[in-house]
């Protein structure tokens, strides 16, 4: 028989130990953070029924981008390809039983097709956190709040990002009454701004004529994308219930001390869905100068469930993203694996090396034993593969004397310590390594 | 548009927070267990080519319990019914640079048609804990002592379950040289045996005389099902390998104070790819009387990849079983939300809500602010549906004296605190929350 692949999945990744604590820290910073406002973990099922989509996402995605197939009940499902519409029919399942405002996070897997390049996989990772039923600016300022607390909680400084900021309801002004475009020309417009950024001002100017024919409405859009704060704006669009929450909603940001969210004209994320205030994270470094996340106010999902409609507002940061963001602002700290001792045995002492174990793991150090009966090189060298921090020498002399060769892996020091000795500088070294502080020096250039 | 169903896929559930507690009891339990003994967390794709399943599995579980469909590149994919391919795939590929022993584990969901039924979904989830690179009844030892570590770990007593012990080398000399079996009936008679706990004594025996024509090895058969130890087993079948083996085993458990491990004949968990060991964690419970989960040795899969074959040994417990077994036992704790204090906001004092709630998280404290301007009965009534520990009250005479209702749900004290008081009260209760100890009072029949 051929032998199998040892490949992933076209698209998929495999997470090797050194992977997964990379997706760990990641995992555990955003649960910590959105946490600490008062969000509550949710977890939904792996397929849906493909109409969830179709009857949110538009053709693109459902058509083209889910996994899905029939099932032997002849039922059509989908691999999730996002996480709203699950959650949005959980709210609606038990819309009376809630206490709101609800607010509700998770962290999971989604897959689409895609051609996979550079931060797109098939299958990738995103926190989502939304909160239910306030239908007022706070909880938009809270969102983009905890948005921007997930950035400093993983070191990032103000200049290393913007949040734009826009509203649904100011860009259907502009289109409809301060433009005068009709919805098709409207629609494709707005298209034209969201791929804004990655073209030239020549190539924008172009498109753009080809929409909007008139002279005098192109030249009221051309001053419009050079709008840079809200003041700016002509007063006729001022004078919206959009406009009046977007400066709101700025103000509250400002009583965050948030000082890096600005007013963006010229975002448009998604807005087939959004409801009000759009925002999105957008990552300064040269290398890497995108979009990283965003969110934005959707009321309308949970009324697609044949109940009263419920406000919604969240935003959803992805893995493989905030990953490229760390990486290119050496953000990422040293992460070591949850085991802390390798105990090498020596003139095979393997049950008194068990026992020390034992004693070991009941004072809730994590040890790890090599009973393999190997040299003493090959153990140590295994240790090191696994990046395990200390090791513990235990051999006859050792046992005899309980008095026990301990190896910080990372210097050349070896000390000789009684077990109890042994526990306290393990866990010692264990209260500085936890919830790192960007600022401590264990944030390595890696 | 007829609205959607508010109803999960078949098969699957929804995880609101009440449930996603008991998910994140279980799974954070399993983790401290097996990180203690030194195992390192690693995560693989959600699809896999359906050929890794169809190599090992046999047919049953490729053909019928696989939810497979052929991708846009016409390639046949599953979502993974199981992990050790997966994880046997993953160390075939990077089978020269891991540091052996390997101590590998994941926690993951799976998908499997199945029947939907008490503690059986079609989605579930399971820890996979493996050594990989070990060829020893050591390693055998580890995973079952992780096993009963992590039983205890949940509260469980040794009464409550009893690990039965088996090995693959033992039941083939049984069938071959000792019964005498060709290969289709020793295979018919472990199907047999597999099923022996829950059929009548009566209809066990007409079966396996339908299988076991010749009297002498009927009566041979009968004597054999009835040892209870190692000592009772035949003289010639004390002489096997398989039988030191089992024997060293059972020292090595008690040399880890497992008293309630015990030789099992008639274990014959999935022999079609385990080589050595075998072993069940059965609960004793009398409403919930069967198998929780297993594991054994399977050294064969690695070498599908084409690669040198590696000693592997691993368990695998569900979360569906385990929720089962705590409920019957009454093991399940109390388990509150990460939120622990919600602001009641009196006399429209929101902005002061927020900056007190901002003071309080910068103290580690998880705090959501209720800026609904709702009555204080509804926002009370809001925090007691999502089980939010505490409340603090916030308006225009707490905010002047700088003193605050504090209020315990769970009881009807309240009392006035400074903040610098709320943020300790907060931190004391967490303190004796965390790690719940069985024998505390926090474990409540719920």
């Amino acid at each position: 028989m051929a032998s199998l692949s040892t490949q992933p999945y076209k698209g998929t990744r495999d997470y090797y130990p050194e992977d997964k604590r990379v997706q760990d820290y990641i995992f555990n910073t955003w649960r910590k953070v959105v946490e600490r406002y008062g969000y509550q973990e949710y977890g939904a099922p792996t397929l849906e029924p493909v109409e969830l989509y179709a009857a949110k996402s538009g053709e693109e995605l459902v058509g083209e981008q889910t996994y899905q197939f029939k099932d032997r009940g002849d039922r059509t499902v989908a691999i999730r390809p996002e996480m709203t519409p699950s959650i949005s029919r959980m709210v609606a399942a038990r819309r009376q039983e809630l206490g709101y405002p609800a607010r509700l996070y998770s962290i999971a897997n989604f897959m689409r097709y895609e051609r996979p390049q550079r931060g797109r996989e098939r299958e990738f990772w995103q926190l989502n956190a939304d909160i239910f039923g306030v239908d007022s600016v706070r909880a938009d300022a809270e969102i983009i709040e905890i948005a921007d607390d997930v950035m400093k909680s993983f070191g990032a400084k103000d200049e290393m990002y913007t949040i734009r900021v826009n509203h649904r309801g100011l860009v259907d002004a502009v289109m409809k009454n301060y433009l005068g475009l009709d919805k098709e020309k409207a629609h494709k417009l707005i298209k034209l701004l969201d791929k804004k950024d990655k073209m030239s001002a020549d190539d924008f100017a172009k498109a753009a004529a080809e929409i909007v024919e008139k002279k005098a409405v192109l030249s009221k859009l051309s001053t419009l994308v050079r709008v840079k704060t809200l003041d700016e704006m002509p007063e006729e669009l001022q004078k919206t219930d959009a406009f009046s929450q977007l400066s709101d909603l700025l103000d509250n940001l400002k009583s965050a001390k948030i000082t890096n969210a600005k007013f963006d004209m010229t975002l448009m994320r998604g807005f087939d869905y959004y409801t009000g205030m759009v925002f999105e994270i957008f990552d300064l470094h040269p290398d890497n100068n995108r979009a990283m996340f965003g969110g934005g106010r959707y009321d309308g999902l949970v009324g697609l469930f044949g109940v009263d409609s419920v406000a919604t507002v969240g935003f959803a940061p992805g893995l493989t993203s905030t990953e490229l963001f760390l990486k290119s602002h050496k953000l990422l700290p040293k992460l070591l694996p949850a085991t802390e001792i390798g105990i090498v045995v020596i003139d095979d002492k393997v049950d008194e090396a068990m026992a020390i174990a034992r004693e070991l793991r009941s004072e809730g150090v994590n040890t790890e034993v090599d009973y393999t009966g190997r040299k003493l090189d090959k153990q140590i060298k295994a240790l090191v593969k696994k990046d395990v921090p200390y090791m513990l020498f235990v051999g006859s002399k050792e046992v005899q004397e309980e008095i026990y060769t301990f190896k910080d892996v990372n210097t050349t020091d070896e000390e000789k310590l009684s077990l109890e000795r042994v526990i306290s500088r393990v866990k010692d070294h264990r209260s500085k390594s936890i919830n790192p502080d960007p600022d401590d020096d264990i944030f390595s250039e890696e």
